[in-house]
């Protein structure tokens, strides 16, 4: 059965020989890693609840590939209703992690590949598509963990790929030979990357003639030889390595970005999906932000749950949950949060059929759903830093909590009314690492940077927004012509 | 075949012997008075559009209860699906009048009454449901449209019913019969209550058992002995009756509000729908409102898209469109018109059968989606008012337009950059009527109180909300018990 | 003394010959139409208030031109505790009119015209600010309400003056003569000049070159020959010609907007004070901004007081005060009032003095002021609607409540909690008055364009922010050079 | 001369035998502690700059007490304008570190305290008010940075101080002696306390005839017996222990928060300034409080300039700074933090003097100033993780980029279209510091909770807002009585 255990997932990691550096130096076994093994963490929940009765309906599917039930991280969506199914799966996760479980680029980036492939094989003639699904049966059939790489590093913003001064700060093709292409550049904040077996590149924006060479998408192992992964810093990262869990926050689970460099990567023909057809470029791009914009209508709603959750513990521990404003305030953060799903239910309920036959979610409301993602989320924040009260950012450290010679003090004056100074401080902990520590990279920055930042989804918006028919609506109510 | 030709409905109406007053006088012929007018056009555009071949999917369905092909707005929502094709409707009645087209209050109250009589008879034995259906059988052969009234005058918001120094000002059984009941009381704010042939009276809100005789639903005819229907006032409401259209805005659609006193007015048993038991008050309450708080996400959409129009057009007419403060201004537009509708949508989406076989929407996410009508549209409003300029609400009046002493003054001075001085006149009203104007009522302070005034959908966000779920999230990460 | 009472100002009034249409014919009285009346009664508040013992300090002030005391409407600033006085000022009338009363825009523009005159002079060796003086001393003297006016039509928003189709969009000098020059053009939206004894007009933009007969700046006499006034439509303006004052809302009190037309008007050279000197167009209009913009600071302020006194007070009559929801919509009315008002009184007391010596507000301060201005009043009134409840939309006319026949109905529906029918539905009325009629045209749309429309001060911020010196902020923390 | 330089400062902290508790173990010397340190720079710089021509106005003042000129954290405020001067003091040392210089909880106690000592003389016959004149000299004199010391751990929120099942949760007189009393009881979240000679004790609010042992006031060397420091741990607190400054974000300055426990702490008479005079005990909250919240209105403004210059700065750096959504988004962070100092400005314009004759703010205007705060620089931040793009929270380690291995890779990838990588890096990390990191602490959470917390200031709003007089403005208009 394609569907791997938690453990067979850990093993099959353990046996790449990932390049990856970390404070300047190299990871021995990233797996083990403290800073890194919650991301790893979060990524193996995708692979233990899919073998779960409760939750078997939403994190597995009858592939359309092989007709095998697989995981539906690696599923090319059939229907509106699996579409909304991905939304649930993903919000469910969040709720498990409270954190980024990052296998949805890889299922995000599968979708836009599929559909894209066969559009560009149609017009030219060229066999990527086939060549990509019988890469994603190898997936599938693996259960494997792929990374969909898009952003590259973009040196200048004001200039295109080939007008930047360093050429490589687009990833582009610098040889041609019978039996592949070398690729240079880099991809920047992967996520997920260390936990993946797969790299799946794709370009990061529309291209012009001028810019053929960097219009490239392919799939490589990601320990080929040449690829580098630079482990991304994150805020309150290295309390993962004090002793103690009760100031991690989330003290299970995480995420990661991380830099990766490909310095002349070898990419074999068979792995192979664009390479010059610059005029698609464009709707790959579209297609995989559209399919992760609709995405965050669930891991962040998942998260924010969790948020929310913690929030409404905190004030019961403060002994304010019953005050009216308190009251008041969780359930603007409850309506906010669902705000959000509803923008990720609503573009998965209007998806349609691509030409190639897998579901593309509505365009228009999926970029509405990212845009309102990169603003309610910080309001949620917000709130439950209102509601918190300051401890959770200015309470001493767990190593004072157990002090021999103060930490009676710390326990005696950080008790609430109710439950022990010990679960007052975690709750605490949490709310910080989700609001400013390791997990508010993930719910806000990510919230504000992940599928594309807010004025790419307004320059969506604005192309789908159908101006002229609303003009034509205000010009028939008015008789005007 | 039960769909009337618009023609019909408005005989149909004529028909009717309507005790209306305006203006402190008896209105001889509602159909035909200008005040009036508008908002019966607005509803015969549900007629219209029912014979329309382009809007037949989205308008007409097959009726669950006779099999034949009846109008939407008299139908029985059978799946998630035709919950999404209601909304649909009604974004497209909310884009062809700018205005509030009424016919959706009875739609919602058919869909809430038949479930909650099939549970009350569940409970009580009583056979109000098979009345129900016969009623409605009756509506769907007739096409009829029918008000679905709730809101009480409710005198001291402080006190329940029976506590109130007058009985009356919520509505109650004053008379018991063998044949039936006599009634006494009021519904405030009827949306279309003079363009329906019936009203279909429910409880405005939860009851107590001293409650019970304000516990009563039923259905009466319109022109029924005793009921007097009083015109409400709406802003701008007289310009109707000026010479000249250009002044009106939307001088086509409109809508209305009207308080009903129901001065001693005899139900026939048949009619009778509940009556006295009041732990199912409630119920229905909630189930109309959630309907409502659907029907919000479509309607109000479609108003939306017509003064996002309207306001693109003006931003033509005065020659602004390029200016990238517009262009954004009108993507926020866009965009927060797209969140209501996604709400309207996914509330929709994740609806499910009730015991009675019916369809009812997400409670949670239908008063998310109306909490959300409670203010986006004023800010879209805001916008609108912001590009419009200040000609919208300082421009003379139509007969200084078209006076021969100083039109030529007018019309030299109010010349944009494009189109006519009579299309930018249109255009400006159009947008003072959708902001200030009598469709202001229906776009903003309708979008407020319709369907419940913000703090009910808080109320109700509240209990939905499951908040001790989300506190075991985030235990459950924090390994406390 | 240079007061007059508000009998005389009414009697000056009486005496001018203005040209004013309204509804296509030419107005014979304008101080006695009842449209136009409220309007003036507001003027008048500020020569009745200029009497009184209580408000003398606010009202009144030692004139810096001839010693003597005259009302502050018409006083050049002395010191930022004078600019300070001026914002109290317009909030207490405000508070007192629930309207715009008017005369803040001559005030406005004698404080720009004064200083930029002086400097004009010293560049040009003109004499404008002599002439000036001149020209104020006669206002303070006579104790004259004067309309500044700036706005211009502009046809296409997208050209300069020069380059418009009609170059009479903007107003110009068509003729040059020895004794005084002749100009043609039109002011769009000019507040209270039906109730001004003369109109000073400044150019609309900054000049260029090329734009040289649009850079004029002169006062006439509100009746002087070619001028023609055409009166501006409010949302609900007939009401004030209906029999009874119920639902007019602010029976007493108003604003009102007209368009000017210059039809070849002849301006005497003792009167310009600007002609041709395009390179202080832009000084000028900034300046009259900046004054207006801080003017909002008060004046709107005392508006909105009027406006959260209503909701308080309807909250109360229906018995909905105490609940924790409606309490803290009220704070936040009132906590977005103060910030304006915070606004308004920080830009008065970082004033500084100018050139010619009178005072002038903080510029970033005061932008910042309006700004907020395009945004919380809308909010207010949001929230004013949603405590008020449906009715202020829906209740009848005041003809049905007095009606013999239906008049019982309505007062018995209509009574709430406290107060009788009749002052609940007054206070109803003017919330509606308020939000969506008469007053807010001046509460809502003029907030957005009076003073200039939002993007207008977004340009003056961003000129004014000093991003540089901030970013050396941050080079100095890092040790960036 | 009182004024001290940074050095004597630095060395008289060294004198000081604090009992600092870091990371479970006793901080040997505080001063040089690498994560203390930057919190002592900032207070050090206030001293610095009181020593600079350049700043001396802002700085320093002649001392109501004792004529000689002192550095204004030590002053007592003798007018609006020294209200106002503070405000801008506050406003510049947050444009220099970048943090919080903790120094001003003392400067607004101590006019709390004055002012609070003079009242319950008054009405008690005590002696607090010369004692605490005398304390205050001694501060003046010696140029000493004192804590001031309001918030309890309050244990239960729902409780009142005496209804706690431990006593000691709010700080209390457990012996009343001869000369003097022994406290006992904890301060939490101590600004500062760390850098601070002294403490001064408030209590945490208004208090009851039963809660009479926690109305006590009084000043005590921060090296007291039984005085126990617990440093608060704050988000990314250890990178001060990395090698290498450039992943610290603002490596030179920032603040502290404290746990300072009372274990039987014995005050000397002449030290104490409320005893049991319980009455009193609400007013010194709400004075101390109402400072404190118009200081918000200085140093969040100066932080919010900085982190408005890094944003400038990373566009310019990203290549970004031309696009138009960009400018407007920095405009808007422009806007907003203007309209925080706006508030700043106004409640020290509008202060009074208070009967023992120094300056306090206008008590709404500063609470309306505060509210702001809890929600404006939120909105700062997210526009600055808007525009920094996903960088500042995805890049590697400082060790990543100077490895020999990898660094080439980092230097080359994460290079700009201007500036070095290292000054991009740095302001980057920068903003990462403010919205993430130990700053956001500052920056965020403080200006939450700091002063008081959102639903605190609302509750003063209210009680100041005079709804009685809004009401009757609304009344008189509509001849109401």
């Amino acid at each position: 059965m394609p569907l791997k255990t938690p453990k067979e997932y850990e093993q099959s990691l353990r046996a790449l020989n990932l390049e990856v550096y970390l404070f300047g130096e190299r990871v021995k076994s990233p797996v083990d890693h403290p800073i890194i093994r919650p991301s790893l963490n979060s990524v193996m929940k995708t692979y233990e609840l899919a073998r779960e009765t409760e939750y078997k309906d939403l994190m597995t599917v009858e592939s359309s590939l092989t007709g095998k039930t697989v995981n539906r991280f690696t599923h090319l969506h059939q229907s509106t209703e699996e579409l909304i199914q991905k939304v649930k799966m993903l919000r469910l996760l969040g709720q498990k992690t409270g954190a980024c479980f990052q296998r949805c680029v890889g299922m995000d980036a599968f979708n836009a590949v599929y559909s894209t492939t066969y559009e560009t094989d149609q017009v030219h003639g060229t066999e990527y598509h086939k060549r990509f699904v019988d890469f994603l049966k190898y997936v599938q059939e693996e259960d494997l963990t792929v990374d969909g790489a898009m952003t590259d590093p973009k040196g200048d913003r004001g200039c295109g790929p080939s007008q930047q001064e360093d050429p490589d700060v687009f990833l582009r093709i610098v040889e041609t030979r019978e039996d592949g292409i070398v690729v240079r550049g880099a991809k920047a904040h992967q996520t997920g990357i260390v936990n993946s077996h797969e790299v799946l590149v794709m370009p990061t924006m529309a291209m012009k003639e001028e810019d053929k060479d960097y219009a490239v998408s392919f799939a490589v192992p990601t320990d080929s030889p040449g690829i580098k992964i630079i482990y991304g810093r994150q805020s309150c990262d290295t309390r993962k390595l004090e002793d103690g869990l009760m100031d991690r926050g989330n003290f299970k689970y995480g995420g990661h970005e991380a830099l990766v460099v490909f310095d002349d990567v070898f990419v074999p023909k068979d792995r192979i999906f664009l390479c010059g057809e610059f005029a698609h470029s464009g709707t790959l791009v579209e297609r995989f932000a559209g399919y992760h914009r609709q995405s965050y209508g669930g891991c962040k709603v998942g998260v924010g749950d969790v948020l929310i959750g913690a929030t409404a513990l905190i004030a019961d521990y403060n002994g304010a949950a019953k005050a009216s404003h308190v009251k008041d305030k969780i359930i603007e953060m409850v309506h906010l949060n669902e705000t959000l799903y509803s923008c990720g239910i609503a573009c998965s309920s209007q998806g349609s059929p691509t030409k190639a036959g897998n579901y593309q979610i509505d365009m228009l409301l999926a970029n509405v759903c990212k845009q309102n993602v990169t603003r309610m989320p910080y309001e949620i924040a917000r709130l439950a830093e209102d509601l918190a009260g300051g401890n959770f950012v200015t309470m001493p450290s767990e190593q004072d909590l157990k002090s021999p010679e103060i930490g009676h003090y710390v326990k005696k004056y950080y008790k609430g009314a109710k439950g022990s100074t010990e679960d007052r401080w975690k709750v605490n902990r949490l709310i910080e690492n989700m609001t400013l520590g390791t997990a508010a990279v993930g719910y806000r920055t990510e919230s504000m940077h992940g599928a594309g930042s807010p004025q790419a989804q307004r320059i969506m918006i604005s192309r789908q927004s159908n101006l002229e028919g609303k003009k034509d609506l205000a010009k028939d109510l008015l008789d005007i012509d």
